[in-house]
């Protein structure tokens, strides 16, 4: 077995674990006992369901800075829930209008606009709620570092104000510059938390903190240019939701401002930019976060 | 000047004092410059508008107990801010469909379905960024037991579902026990979360917080018997919102389930356990938590 497979049969396993992990984690964590359909309706938006990038970029970040387990997964499933929250909101009729996610109806389909709308509010405050335990598990220091990265990325300043510009992009020719500005907010910011999270989670240096941040942007960009192209070369049934929505919304993309190829090419000269900040790190144990890094390329070949 | 009119004058010259300063602490907060529309709208959805009873609850017991006032300021306005967010979503078509609110248009007919999700779900996540500073202004103990409580009070335990069970409820005919239990959670989980909050920003005994914590789930209660008698008894002009509401829409109220005489006599006896609590706490500067309470009872007379 050459090494290449070898690395890539370790970095399945692991994934396949955490994945795992994560799921009885978030399981035991999203209420089953909330009233009147919500806690349903919180559960569905949640499990089963999804490739868990986020969590698993906070596991992966932690794991590498030596930091605390526990610590880590509540950050891995705090993250999972306000992305959760987010696709829950984005897909109502008044934002993007998608009734199919992760192969299944949409949550406002399945349980009414009005529940959809509840149940991402309550997993926004959940989040919130896993990293402050209150049982002395998380140390306070911690526990504030943590909260302070999620607001931040999940607030005006992140993912709401991209998705605020997204909706005013409608139509709209953006240039590259101006693209990368939302997507870095949109969904950027949270991938950028996410390994931050993971950071804080034990000690780094300054620098390696930059060289993580310079990571979690370039891999939030390449994940998005790699969206843009499944959207066009993928099928509904292979993406889980509907294919072809950006073009036919007239969004701008990716692909729409550099076409097929040109976007492929940006997409791995922006992961070898992650791989290289990894490479000028301190850390010495990168290889699931190298790993994590092709993931997110591999899906668009 | 008689004891009690000296007494209600100072109380009205605090609670201007406080909503000016509540006000020019979130005109400082809420982010003028956010992308594509959403300062705007996030803005428009919390200034200049409202009682602000939830931060003056705060703030009272904050001086109550001797807490720290930057922290009890930003716990203010993270109270308020959860609130706003609430309104706006609670506004939208699919749940209430309001048009009118604080005598304005609300935040969705004004700037459209979209921006009044984002904007409530950037208003959610600013509160807790408020209460996790990252200057060094908060003692991390401090923000970790502010942050539980505002989460706890605002997800699927408390707000949330107490919205939840509220949509359920419309046309069904619930008793004083689940009435009372659904608005607990809707109203009244962060109305207490209030005081307990202000409680939080000092130093209290375990009897006194359990007097707080009963002081303000008996303010909470006494709050929705009052809201829903002015429900009927208000016109929309000085209600700031649509009035004869709930009866329209078939929703079970303490008027429609005691009459209007007896859920005044009701409120006037919540009320006389919240000031109970008081006089049994071992707290010595009660005047102002006193005169919200009244205050809450006198919107009814």
């Amino acid at each position: 077995m050459n090494t290449l497979l070898s690395d890539t049969l370790g970095f399945v396993a692991w994934r396949e674990a955490q994945q795992a992990a994560v799921e009885h984690a978030l399981s035991g964590w999203v209420p089953l006992d909330a009233p009147a359909g919500l806690g349903e309706a919180m559960r569905y938006a949640v499990l089963d369901g999804g490739k868990r990038l986020r969590p698993l970029l906070v596991l992966a970040t932690s794991a590498a800075v030596n930091g605390a387990p526990g610590a880590a997964m509540r950050a891995a499933c705090a993250v999972e829930l306000i992305h959760a929250y987010s696709l829950v909101h984005d897909d109502m009729p008044c934002m993007d209008n998608d009734v199919l996610r992760r192969g299944k109806p949409t949550v406002h389909v399945k349980f009414g606009e009005a529940q959809a709308l509840l149940a991402g509010d309550a997993l926004q405050a959940l989040a919130f709620e896993l990293l402050v335990p209150g049982d002395g598990s998380l140390e306070a220091d911690m526990s504030v570092a943590l909260c302070r990265l999620l607001a931040l990325s999940a607030g005006a300043a992140g993912m709401a104000g991209g998705q605020a510009v997204d909706l005013a992009s409608v139509g709209v020719a953006l240039d590259q510059a101006a693209l990368e500005a939302m997507h870095r907010q949109k969904t950027g910011a949270l991938l950028q938390a996410s390994v931050m999270m993971g950071a804080a989670t034990g000690q780094t240096s300054e620098a390696t903190r930059a060289q993580l941040a310079r990571y979690g942007a370039s891999l939030g960009l390449a994940f998005q240019v790699v969206d843009d192209i499944l959207d066009v070369t993928a099928d509904s049934a292979t993406l889980g939701k509907t294919a072809g929505k950006d073009a036919a919304c007239d969004k701008p993309t990716f692909v729409s401002l550099m076409g097929l190829d040109q976007a492929q090419a940006y997409a791995d000269r922006v992961l070898d930019q992650a791989h290289e900040a990894l490479r000028h790190s301190d850390l010495t144990h990168t290889d699931t976060l190298h790993a994590l890094a092709d993931w997110v390329g591999r899906r668009a070949h």
